[in-house]
C-alpha cells in the first residue's frame, strides 16, 4: 500500500477517473465524490490515529452496478431497469466493505444483467481494454476491471458467474478471484444464476484480494504460514491445451517452466478431467440461461426489445428448455461437483489458463455469430471452476504481447490456502 | 418389544405373510425367507448371548420396493422396470439396517414410481386397508404400512416425497415419520424428486421409530431427558380444519383437548401460515412432477405405456413447464425454507390432523378425476412438510370411526427432540 493517505489516494483515483483522455465515464457510471472524500478523511484520520478498522481500511474500491447500494437503482448494466424501485439497503458485501473502513468510490459498468464474457455494453458504451483501447476489456466486471487497471480504484468488488472476476484480469494485466460460493453472502446481488453466482474480486496483487477476501467472507487472514513455491504439487490440464492459442500456449509453458525451476512439482493430468461432462451439462441449453430467465422475467417479458440483444439471444434460449431436462442438469452438477474433490488427493491446486486467447478487438465482434464464438471461448475454462464450486485466482502471466493470465483452481472452501499459493506463484508467473 | 426371540417374531411375520385370508401376497412382492431366517437365528444367538447389535437387532423390518438390494431388480412398483439391471449394492438405509442386526423380511408394493398418497397398484395388485379392505391403504408407502399393521413386519422402511410415511400410517393406525431430508442418506433409493425425497419410517409406536430413526441417522437415542407433555407449547394451524371432514377435526379437536388437560401451552395460528405460498409454488406444475419426469425420463419415453396411467399422466405434466418456471419455483422453495423456521420461535411444534379424511373406497376412486382429486387431498397436508424440510411425525388418533392422524411439525434438524415430544404426546392423541 502506498504510503500516501487515503485522501491522497482517492484524489489520484477521482482525477484519473475525470482524466478526459481516458474512458472513466465509461468505467464508472455513476461517481461518490462527496461521499468517498467524507469517507476517505475519516479514514486518514483514523489511520493517522493508529486505529484502522481493518487492512482495507483507507482502501479505494469500485463497486460493480450489480450490487445494491442503499437509496440508488440496481441497474445491472440495463437500461431497462431504470425504472425498477431504488434498494431498500446496501447488499451485505457492500456492507462489510463499508464496516472495514473501504473508500467505495464508483457504480461500475458491466455486460448488460452480467451474461457475458465479453464486457461489451451498447447501453452505458464500452470501456476500451487497458492495454489496447481497441480491444475488449473482458466481462462482465468490465468497468471493475478497468477502474483498477487506469487507477479509478485499488480493488473491485465484481461477481463471477462463469468468469466475470477472472476473464478481466486476464485481459487486462491484473489478479481476479472467485471464490467458494457458499463463502461470501449473495444478499443484495442482483441473480443471474443462483447456483452458479459468486462474489468476486478484482486487484492489481494477490495481497489485495486477500485483504478483500477476509472482509468478504469473516475469514482471518492468518499471517502465519507463508507458502513456498517449491512445496506446491501443481496438477496441469493438459487437455484444454489445445484450444488455447499459441501465445497463450508459450505463455504458460514459460510461466510453468518457471514454476517448475522454483522446485514445485508439477504433473499433468491427461484425460479431459470432467471438463467434457461440463461441457455436456451445458449443451442440453446451459443452467445459466434458465436461471438468467427466471431471475429477469419481467424484464424479458416487457423490455425485450430494450436488452442488448447479444444478451437476450442467450437468456430466450433458457425459456426453450423443458424443465425435467434442466433438473437432470441440476442433478448432474450437483454430482460432478461432488466427484471434482477427488482431482485434489494427488495436488494441491489445478494449473491452467484463465482465457484460451487475448482480448479480441471490438470491430471484430459486431456479427452476432463472431460475438457468441468469441464470449464462448472467453468463458470455456473460466466457467469449470464455478459449475465445479471450487475457488479459483487468475494471475497476470507474462506474455510476448497481450496480458494473459494463470488460473488455479483450490479445493473447495479451501479459499485462504488457494490465496496463499497464488501468492507463492504470483512473481512466478508474471515473470517478476 | 415382545419377549420372544427373533426366530419366533420371524416366523409369527412369515405366518402372517402367508396367511390366505390376508393381503401378504399384494404386501410383499419378494420375501427373504431363508435369509431372514439365517439372519434371526443369528440375532436369536446374539440377543442370548447379551451382545446385541443395536436396540433394533433382530427387529424385523420390511423395505419399501424403492430400495436398492444387491442382486434385485429395484423395480418401484412399475413392471415396466423388470428389465433394469440388478442393483449392485444395497442402499445406504438398508446396509445401516443390516449392520444393526435387523432381519429384513420382504420388499414391499408401493404406489408405481411413489407418486400417489392413495396406493393403488395396478400391476402387482393393492393391498387393501387394514380397517376396511375395500379401502385404500394410503401411499405410497402401502406395502409397508399394510406389513406393519397386519404383522408381517415391526417396522417399515420407505420413502416420503409428499406423505408417503404418513399418510398409509394415518389410515391404518400406525405411527410414521419423515425426516429432515439430510439427515438419512437417499443412496441407493430410486428417486422421485431430488427436491422432496427423504427416506422415512412406519412402525408401531414412537419408539421403534426413534430407534429405527438412531440407525439409520448415526444420531444417537439420548435415553435421558424424558419430554412431559405439560411442558410442550404447541401451535395449532386452524386455516386447515376448514378443508377437513367433520369426522377429522372432531378427532383432532378432542386430541388437542386431552394434550391441553395434560398442561400443554397450545395456541392458535389463525393465518394460513406459508400454506398459501407452498400451493402457489405448487399450482405452477409442481416440483415433483418435473424432477420425477427427469428421474423416470427412460420410462416415460419407452414404456410410458405400460405406467399405471394415474401416475405417468402426473408425470407428463412435468415436461410442459418451462425451465425457467421450475428454477423460479426452486427459489421459492428455498425461501420458504428459510422463512418456515420462524414460527418454532414461539412453540416447540405445529400440530395439524395428517390427512383431511379417512381412507376412501377403492371403488369410488375408479374415475381418474375422482382419483386425482382424492390424492391432491390425501397429499393437502403431508407435502407441507416435505416443501418446508421440517421433520414431521404422524400419530395414531383417537376416532370413533376409521384411523385419523395427528400430525407433529419439529424444527428442521431437531428430529431428535420431535420423536421425544411424540413420545410425550402418543397416549395423549391415541386416548390410551
Amino acid at each position: 500500500m502506498s504510503a500516501d493517505t487515503p485522501t491522497d489516494r482517492l484524489e489520484a483515483a477521482l482525477a484519473a477517473i475525470d482524466d478526459p483522455s481516458g474512458d472513466g465515464k465509461k468505467a464508472c457510471l455513476t461517481v461518490w465524490r462527496e461521499e468517498a472524500r467524507r469517507d476517505a478523511q475519516a479514514s486518514t484520520a483514523r489511520l493517522a490515529a493508529g486505529t484502522p478498522l481493518s487492512p482495507l481500511d483507507g482502501r479505494i474500491v469500485s463497486i460493480k452496478d450489480l450490487f445494491d447500494i442503499k437509496g440508488e437503482i440496481t441497474r445491472a448494466g440495463s437500461k431497462a431497469r431504470e425504472e425498477e424501485p431504488p434498494a431498500a439497503a446496501d447488499a451485505e458485501a457492500v456492507n462489510r466493505l463499508r464496516r472495514a473502513g473501504a473508500v467505495l468510490i464508483a457504480r461500475t459498468n458491466m455486460t448488460e444483467l452480467a451474461f457475458s464474457g465479453i464486457g461489451l455494453n451498447p447501453h452505458f458504451g464500452t470501456p476500451g481494454n487497458a492495454h489496447d483501447r481497441s480491444r475488449v476489456p473482458g466481462g462482465s466486471t468490465s468497468g471493475g476491471a478497468i477502474s483498477v487497471a487506469a487507477g479509478m480504484a485499488e480493488i473491485a468488488l465484481g461477481s463471477d458467474t462463469g468468469g466475470s472476476t477472472r476473464i478481466p484480469p486476464a485481459f487486462n494485466g491484473l489478479c481476479g478471484m472467485k471464490p467458494t460460493q457458499a463463502r461470501i453472502s449473495r444478499a443484495g446481488v442482483h441473480p443471474l444464476s443462483w447456483s452458479l453466482d459468486t462474489v468476486g474480486t478484482i486487484a492489481r496483487n494477490v495481497a489485495d484480494l486477500a485483504a478483500t477476501d477476509s472482509v468478504l467472507s469473516g475469514e482471518a487472514e492468518s499471517g502465519a504460514a507463508i507458502l513456498e513455491a517449491g512445496a506446491l504439487r501443481l496438477c496441469r490440464l493438459d487437455a484444454v491445451l489445445g484450444e488455447c492459442d499459441t501465445e497463450v500456449v508459450e505463455a504458460f509453458e514459460a510461466a510453468l517452466g518457471r514454476i517448475r525451476a522454483a522446485g514445485a512439482g508439477i504433473t499433468s493430468r491427461p484425460d479431459s478431467w470432467l471438463i467434457e461432462d461440463v461441457r455436456r451439462m451445458n449443451a442440453s441449453g446451459g443452467i445459466a440461461a434458465v436461471e438468467a430467465h427466471a431471475a429477469n422475467a419481467g424484464l424479458m417479458r416487457d423490455h425485450r426489445g430494450a436488452l442488448d440483444p447479444n444478451v437476450s439471444a442467450r437468456i430466450a434460449k433458457g425459456a426453450e428448455i423443458p424443465a425435467p431436462d434442466f433438473a437432470a442438469a441440476l442433478q448432474t452438477l450437483a454430482r460432478l461437483r461432488l466427484e471434482s474433490g477427488g482431482i485434489f488427493e494427488a495436488c494441491d491446486a489445478v494449473v491452467l489458463p484463465t482465457v484460451p486467447m487475448t482480448a479480441p478487438r471490438i470491430a471484430d465482434l459486431a456479427d452476432p455469430r463472431a460475438f457468441q464464438n468469441a464470449n464462448m471461448r472467453a468463458l470455456s475454462l473460466t466457467l469449470l471452476a464455478n459449475a465445479l464450486d471450487l475457488p479459483a485466482i487468475s494471475l497476470p502471466m507474462a506474455s510476448t504481447g497481450l496480458p494473459t493470465g494463470l488460473m488455479l483452481f483450490g479445493r473447495r472452501g479451501d479459499d485462504r490456502r488457494l490465496l496463499k499459493m497464488a501468492a507463492a506463484l504470483e512473481p512466478l508467473a508474471a515473470a517478476r
